[in-house]
């Protein structure tokens, strides 16, 4: 399966094709037309033939798509066949919230450590046995742990410096739930999770609602 | 300020332009240049133009946009004059890193009050004072109280059965952190964060960079 230059709008389809083929795998669904599966996306079918088509195609005229098959070769392509493991900087709410979520886990995300400044905090193990560690020390747990992933699970301001050390610790992929936008090299990749915009979109669209 | 079909991707990028344009403001800037504001956010001036242009413009031709005046003006598009009162549904670790978001109160959305099932949670009050009632007293909550906005922080099998008892109880917004999609009526705005999903697109960036 190749890909030809594929816009950041199709990848940011994949995880939900792969949701929705996940759940016909657990219902025993092995074949599925792409009208069928338009129908229960609720997208056209041309938009799924395209975005697939992106990936080489799978589909059939008359066949339709083989569910495992799709599946895994999407799994594939949004790297979920490799095991990664993660690190969470702030052991607030958010951070225990993120380390609690057993999903992530089922995919192959392995939560080792979370980082704290809170004495309170550091040396216990609230969540699933995950030990909570001062963030003191992040470099010298780099050095001796293979971590791919950095979940930012801490305040705008202490954002920017401690990303700062992940990248000089070699981190080269954040996951950043922190209200800024980090300004990292070019072969690090950042995915932003700002909690306030998705709000505001909703309350944009009552408003919307409103002048109607 | 009018609006003229306006895309999905503007919209998404103007809380983005409001949290830039407020930092100015705490900075005491008065001014900027549509140059200035492209090299402070990366983007293009074109792009900022463009995007402005969809609510009637602001700008003029080498006086740059007066931040305060474009700062509310977006804040009115986004519904940011109005408060919203929000409840909360689910009082495990993500509903309570919401809760205790202190941002979101800044912004007018207030949290009035959280539920759950579980009895060992319903009657505390752990979090900014905001008490966690028995979900099953949610109709008559309802009833009583003027809510804008219900956020589902429950996991995705009792998702879909609130998100309808929501709906029959007049809610008109949902801010889904449930991991499925919701069916609910056209005038009911719904926005969902799907974290695995946001995951899923940090790793398969990741996967882009190896194949690199």
């Amino acid at each position: 399966m190749e890909q030809k230059g594929v816009s950041k709008a199709v990848i940011g389809r994949l995880p939900r094709y792969y949701r929705y083929l996940g759940e016909l795998m657990e219902e025993g669904v092995e074949r599925i037309s792409s009208s069928d599966l338009s129908q229960k996306m609720k997208v056209t079918s041309s938009q799924i033939r395209q975005d697939l088509n992106h990936f080489g195609g799978f589909g059939q005229t008359g066949y339709g798509y083989h569910v495992a098959t799709l599946y895994n070769e999407i799994g594939h392509l949004l790297g979920l066949d490799k095991n990664h493991s993660l690190i969470v900087i702030g052991a607030g709410n958010l951070g225990q919230a993120l380390a609690n979520y057993a999903n992530f886990e089922r995919r192959g995300f392995n939560i080792c450590a979370m980082f704290d400044a809170d004495p309170k905090l550091i040396g216990t193990r609230t969540i699933r046995d995950i030990p909570i560690l001062d963030v003191a020390r992040l470099e010298e747990y780099l050095e001796n742990h293979e971590v791919d992933i950095a979940v930012l699970a801490i305040p705008k301001t202490g954002a920017i410096p401690v990303a700062k050390r992940l990248v000089e610790a070699h981190i080269r992929a954040i996951w950043n739930f922190s209200h800024t936008d980090l300004e990292v090299p070019e072969d690090v990749v950042v995915e932003n999770v700002h909690l306030s915009e998705s709000l505001m979109k909703l309350s944009y669209r009552m408003a919307e609602q409103r002048r109607k």
